[in-house]
């Protein structure tokens, strides 16, 4: 993700000088966006997977929610921050739901166990972002 | 979106009775997601379009914060509820937002007057959703 | 979706005259997009879900590739015809495969059987507009 | 991206051994539609916005399209290759259109050659998944 980092430094007017904390807020995102997609997809293939069903279920929609955090925060212009900050915020439940839901499993499968670990870490992002569209 | 009813009612083991108040609201979703769609794209077309900058990203942004909201709301099944009301009061935020930004430029562009008639409907079933969640 | 045909019409400077067979297309794959989300939430409650794995995967994937085909097709300016048509072809052979897939269980699942319907459909409209871009 | 790596490891029934191609497409695809997010919203500032407006549709059509296969490419099981093919196909077929348009721009602003460059990258990795997946 080094380009992301530079092509925001190319942004001709960026909104906020939240710059760092965005391209953390992407990356996080991102990887949060994929691994639960990942998560989902070996859940399925478990022999346990009709008890995963709303692992698999709270995967897919975090997913889709930390992808399109990682967009919104990927347009450096000015933007409504009512509607971002409701976004971020509903991003950060996702992954705490999804860290809770994939940490029950955790210790018997690996994949919920990385999968818990990327969804705090996005959370985390999400909270440090929230920050920094205050300042 | 007949089918789209009629699958709903074939689910095996929906979540709520909101059915009907979910359809309603995927409906609403989807077609203001494409709508603001072509909104940004028509206003890219403008001779004023330099002025319309915040127009663009918030049509953007909607277009996906709708897309997404429809999608959860397709999962009949079990979720959780927390990040369903939050994601729900983000798509209405947004929906707001750009029926606000957009309703500035409906008497002059045509485009702009659809898509905020489409985000005032689209937010109110999502308000309508966040009251089916709570009975 | 009577408020994107209208937008549709008041777009300034739309890239071909292909307008309704574009907005039928949009329809029909917003329409398969959600229907193949709900099909995949639905595999995922039966008994058998285990034995669904492939169909739920089939499903989310052209979950995917029909929204996607859906906003393009959303953007009436100009656009790659190059790129288009791949689109389009992938999303004919996506829903294709997922109306093949999801045959196979129509007899006992309903909900498989509505979603190959949707399938077909937005298959056929893949092809209409691809013919339309020739022309 | 590490988790990624991580979780395909741990994926219990992979459809194929190309785990390190896959991943590396991921990765790519990732960055390339985040970056072309950013391209877009930083045309739209640009005073030249104007005249950038197919680089501001190819960009956002690029984004969407590079966001799809990366979410593919990231469930590891059992897929319809000939599904699979054609979106590799177009993806790279979106990339190499979005470079060359990006291309033209890229001695005068910076953000369009940071994102011709990110979406070669792209192109050249759905070429080694293409290869990958004949195998």
């Amino acid at each position: 993700m080094d380009r992301l980092r530079k092509i925001f430094s190319a942004h001709p007017n960026p909104a906020s000088d939240a710059g760092d904390v965005a391209f953390a807020l992407v990356k996080a995102a991102a990887e949060c966006s994929y691994v639960c997609t990942t998560c989902a997809d070996a859940c399925l293939e478990e022999a346990s997977s009709s008890e995963l069903r709303n692992c698999i279920r709270m995967n897919l929609d975090c997913a889709e929610i930390c992808a399109l955090t990682a967009t919104l925060i990927s347009r450096p212009g000015e933007q409504d921050r009512t509607v971002l900050r409701a976004q971020l915020e509903a991003c950060a439940k996702a992954c705490r739901a999804c860290a809770e839901e994939c940490g029950r499993h955790g210790k018997t499968m690996e994949h919920c166990r990385i999968c818990a670990e990327s969804c705090r870490e996005c959370a985390e992002a999400c909270d440090a972002m929230l920050k920094a569209l205050v300042s």
